[in-house]
């Protein structure tokens, strides 16, 4: 199995290097990832400046390709031009923070999945819901499963798995459920500040205002220690693959975390 | 009726100018929009760097407010922070340019739409299908029109309208259609170039990849020179406003085209 790995948080974080480490398990991987950090960037591409793609080196060893540009854009020429052969999946993350509810909007991590599906690729995108997460060994071992569930079962053309595990121990994960995305969403707060040269900016902060009780709803499921994993496609909650994952067994996925 | 301006092609873009034409003869407008071009930038918005706002004068008199953001940026710190009370209405464009299609993943122009649907704000976006537009005035009065009739019989929360209209005189104007997102996609190719400097660097290039064959579809009406309105929501197209449409008599606009 061919396995294309990106991200949002750029190719020297944690989350992608772990999530390597999983997936060359049961894969060939190849890791295609932004240069830099590249969060809450939506599903912008490049393409008003030339795009640059550089071979990247972790200790020594080469590890992957750097793009100096957007997660869609690793996806679109990673496919297009770097590798020989398409491959059978494209998995993004793992994330630091969660992508769920109106998230799944601004989220970079997701567009590169969304990407892939666009090119017809079925594709995954993964989070840990904390932004200075510890327990990679969960989201690694359920994007293990996933990745032989979605080669298994098939996705609809156009449809990724937008999956988000609470960042607790293996043994507190309640459960694992198909979800679809909540209706959660921020209430923004621009904090105003001056600069050094007495001129006004402005920082994006928020808190989120909830507005999800139930527990088929992504966010909601992840604060209550479910890994939610939903369907998502370019109108991004598919319902009729909503339905048709009730029949995987996701759950069954529990078995295999300690 | 107090009107919130965005777009994504930049403050000092042409399609801004004239759409503040037209629609400072049916309400209040306010100008927010980037300072600089900010085409395919898809839902970004900006966390990393903090935001800057800053006065805008066109030939000596106060234009608007560009920000150093995104088309989401201006939204949504336009709503939160510059505004004294909401808008009742956020359009954005001119575009330069469709957002038909697999485009509307990618557009900013409909992302800064989004964004006022997320907040509970009615919006519209609306593209000229040509990246060198000269009908304005057709596009000036459909949103002159469209934003009347979206007061007058109001969209479901988080919905918005994506309007696109062929560059062609008012005369040769098909029609004007409710319509739903095609499924043309990009066949991406990235072209190789060498810099000065011996590095290799690419351009994204492409050519449509013509999917849609029915008049119902947004790129196949533009196509066929009708004025395609696709109603979309965060699942994009939101196909029970699309019948709830049927009702409005969009076509009555041809009415005040000449």
């Amino acid at each position: 199995m061919k396995i294309l790995i990106s991200n949002d948080d750029g190719i020297d974080s944690r989350g992608i290097s772990e999530l390597a480490k999983y997936l060359k398990e049961i894969g060939e991987v190849t890791i295609i990832a932004p240069r830099t950090e590249q969060s809450a960037v939506g599903h912008a591409i490049t393409m008003s400046i030339p795009l640059r793609v550089n071979e990247y080196y972790k200790n020594g060893e080469f590890f992957g390709y750097a793009v100096e540009g957007t997660p869609a854009d690793c996806v679109k020429i990673g496919i297009t031009n770097i590798l020989k052969e398409n491959p059978d999946i494209v998995v993004s993350g793992i994330n630091h923070g969660a992508n769920t509810a109106i998230n799944i909007v601004y989220s970079g991590t997701v567009s590169a999945a969304r990407e892939a599906a666009i090119m017809d690729i079925p594709a995954l995108a993964i989070s840990l819901n904390s932004h200075n997460p510890t327990h990679f060994e969960v989201a690694g071992k359920v994007a293990q499963e996933l990745v032989k569930m979605v080669c298994k079962y098939k996705l609809p053309r156009g449809t990724l798995l937008n999956v988000n595990v609470p960042d607790i121990p293996e043994n507190e994960i309640a459960g694992i459920l198909p979800t679809v995305q909540g209706k959660t969403k921020w209430d923004d707060v621009y904090e105003e500040r001056i600069d050094p040269y007495g001129r006004k900016y402005y920082w994006l902060t928020g808190k989120p205002l909830e507005l999800d009780s139930e527990i088929d709803k992504d966010h909601f499921a992840v604060k209550n220690n479910y890994v939610a994993i939903t369907p998502v496609h370019f109108d991004l909650t598919d319902y009729s693959a909503f339905k048709e994952m009730q029949n995987w067994g996701v759950n069954k996925i529990k078995d295999v975390l300690k």
